[in-house]
């Protein structure tokens, strides 16, 4: 495993209090630092220093942070990053609150991945010793965990190669304009590291944009209560709660008061290396994205951050 | 990743008959090959031709087989588990029953693990194009796949470093009689090599015994139907269900009809190589295992097999 | 307790055979009698004849039953529904299959409301004597029982006295202009004569006609898997799952194949007679109806039958 | 409908200040006033000014309220448990805090019940216009509202014709010894007045005694979660998280600090006064109370308060 998972999501926020009561009272994060114009969270479940940044200033994704297991990982992933004709950076520990040496990665699809593999320790909410399952007084959603995103590229097949060479990431679904690999277009493409169903997911569309960044919940009473919580919180409700025919998770998909789309996501099956991949045809794509509707509203595929 | 995952456990039961009553229509499984006095099942989520193996006559654990990542895993994890000092065999392709070339090691708890990296393949219920989130008419429990199991060994602490230098497993979770390493006795020990929070884990007992092996399901309320279902079905509950305090699992314990003990498990945080390692002291044993009962019962520490 | 609940929706499908595959295959019930053009049908957890009558031949409400705890009871509600103004009729036992003396009302909302005391006796599936608690095998959703039904009429604030009046209802719920009861024009009604939430609703619009007659499940995740069960069974989704404002409950509206709506629903609190009343204003009629969206799609306003 | 609920418990407990947490940190209820030695509740879900009140001073039970839907059933029940042989008391309004005028009876099972038709008026906490689906905030468990209660009576039976001819209620489930009404001890009774599949059961015993009372959850996830909760705060669970045979409800039983069993309780099915009544025969007595394990603990048929 070179990258363990998605370490953080860095966004640009139009009004910082308004944002901060959204991560901190509607879905549950802990603040844990202030630095100038940025504001870092982490969930409750999560034990490195945080895994949200939010930027004043405009709205839509600034960049993602992926942790490796090793130190050696930035040097390999460096050179594969170099090789597959990525730009590449390293920024020096400290630059970046709380996180050690960068390498900085301008992807194909004019995103910023930074690939770090030291951060300064937080703490598991419940401790380590002995610990309780959850917090006894969470607040709002109470969720424990970043989980995954979604970006945009316009060529999702290209950003496929560069998460699988470059990061180790193997394809656990797809959507396909045909069954056959050999004369198939790739439309979106859902990647991870390990068991967790997807780490990363690119869909074919503009350059650098954000689709949206997700939360880990465990269960599907967990997502309907949430959606309880943005009614009586007033957040935006972009989709759900439902479940995605992609990874066979339950989802809500909603708005933060900038306008970046989040989610909450419980669920989905094991992802391992041996498992044969999904595929998805464009003909059910309103299943395969959610499979109660079994259509796509517009502002789903239109909203971009 | 070498080992990537517990890939099926064979058992005794002393009637095959019963055996198959209880795995296919209370479990759910799908009984894929019967061969002498061998049948074998698969969880309709599982690709790989069987997870299951039961042989007649007996009851109690034959052995585990782990699935390897890739090809020179085996030579890899032979030179390895032979400087532990454990004894090795090879078995050539075929002789266990669509499996290829397995690495098979004698371990220190005097189990047999089988390494291979070749399975036959099967095929996920739902397909793996445009798939539904689940089949249909699932039987009974609909158990979707064999998930992990706990064993025991005179030495804890000796398969624990077994299982991390051979297996490159990491300890998730662990009992112990303090909470310094250098003075500390371990007395049980949740191994993972993935974000699945547990593939084995090992419990301070007698040599070679199985204590349980668990099927996976995804959310508390089909722990909790599996457990009306038993109640249908006349299967002896051992405990549950109710909520584990280490991996905070839902669960429920069970017998199979020969008295394997079985276990419906879902949830669990995910694990991560990073993530620092949870410790449990010998006083609260008891909610760390049953976490609302907060005692053991005297079966669950007694009865293995 | 006059009216103890709505015991039967009979209404017209353009075509018997689809009709019996959904309400039987996807819904759950069980076929118990056919007679010339028509089918009957019972949930396993009731224990009258039959709950659902389909008639082929068109599409939409022909009528509604309603049983009445004492014999006594017809000629008292007689009474009062002559007194309102309604006309009424009676049609001697065994003229409705299986259903004893029926006094018939045309109520001011041209609908046929059947009132009736004695109906053949059905069974429970899983019997009344050491019951299972649900049946070991069920088919579908599993649906365990009509629920409650909305109609729409010219004045709902008229069918709300005269339910009251002759039915002995209480108005759980309200939409109306106003929150003053002495200046407030009453957009809808949610009515019962229990402890159920609803047992009838009224929505101000088009005389005689039928919104959607629903059936009860007992928690969120069946209402949520009945919507995994309706996409895999291409049944149309007009909303859900989501949960209501007005009576909380969680629900999924769908449609039979011959355009009719349905409704899982599950949860509500409970009602009592000294509960004080909820009132809605329009302005949040969207979150009334659908908490998490906060707004009616077109379909669910115009749609009737 | 007479009666329309158990409208309050009122018990003894050793210790008031470790009483108030339990009921308000763990159970979630809101305080509403105090008086001397005896401090009054309401769960967030009901609209009268108390339904538990708590008395410094030993263990156990003081008596049951129940409420009344009109004024003049007070004299009509007086009759009937004169009648019936009861002794019976007029208190006058003001003597209990915040209660109407009250008729005491002293139960052939030598319990007090208070009837009475009036109490001040709570408060809903989402209030009544334009409700949220819960309270946005709640604490711990969240319990919205009493449920029901389990007593013991030296003669069940005779206890089951008094609710019935007095009370107006009906037996919706009965252990006895034999399946024949006219050869047949009554063991014990589940009764109700309304769809609420019971407000009071009685069970063969100790006259006078409480075995538990009850507060009402919607779904499963919450009695599972509540029983997490239990273990956080050290609360002693006596059983659970389990199911009840009779009934189908989702339960935990658990001991307030002073020694009173609790419960919370969710789900049960629909009862209606012409639903054939369940009986449940001795030899499947474990089965019937907990579904899973189907076998008592000698706590729960000895501990009483």
């Amino acid at each position: 495993m070179a990258i363990m998972r998605m370490g953080y999501a860095h966004v640009r926020v139009t009004d910082l209090a308004e944002a901060r009561q959204h991560y901190t009272q509607t879905l549950g994060l802990n603040e844990v630092a202030a630095d100038g114009n940025k504001v870092y969270f982490k969930g409750w479940d999560e034990w490195d220093h945080h895994s949200v940044v939010l930027e004043e200033g405009g709205v839509g994704l600034v960049k993602f942070g992926f942790k490796a297991q090793y130190e050696d990982d930035l040097a390999d992933i460096e050179k594969k990053a170099q090789a597959f004709g990525a730009t590449t950076e390293r920024i020096s520990k400290g630059e970046e609150l709380e996180v050690g040496e960068i390498l900085r990665i301008h992807t194909p699809s004019n995103h910023i991945f930074d690939v770090y593999h030291e951060m300064t320790s937080g703490q598991v909410d419940v401790g380590n010793v002995n610990p309780e399952a959850f917090p006894r007084d969470l607040r709002g959603v109470g969720a424990p965990a970043l989980d995954h995103a979604l970006i945009t590229a316009e060529d999702a097949g290209l950003m496929e190669r560069f998460l699988h060479e470059c990061f180790g990431y193997w394809t656990a679904e797809k959507v396909a304009t045909s069954l056959d690999p050999a004369d198939q277009h790739t439309i979106a493409v859902w990647m991870t590291a390990t068991t967790q169903i997807h780490q990363l997911a690119v869909l074919e569309g503009p350059q650098s944009k954000l689709h949206h960044f997700a939360f880990r919940l465990e269960e599907g009473w967990e997502v309907n209560r949430a959606a309880d919580l943005f009614a009586m919180d007033d957040v935006p409700i972009d989709v759900g709660p439902t479940r995605h025919g992609i990874t066979r998770g339950k989802t809500v998909y909603f708005f933060d008061p900038a306008g970046n789309r989040n989610e909450v996501f419980a669920g989905g099956y094991l992802s391992f290396p041996d498992r044969p991949m999904v595929t998805w045809t464009p003909d059910v794509l309103g299943k395969a994205i959610f499979y109660h509707a079994r259509e796509l509203n517009e502002r789903f595929t239109t909203v971009l951050t």
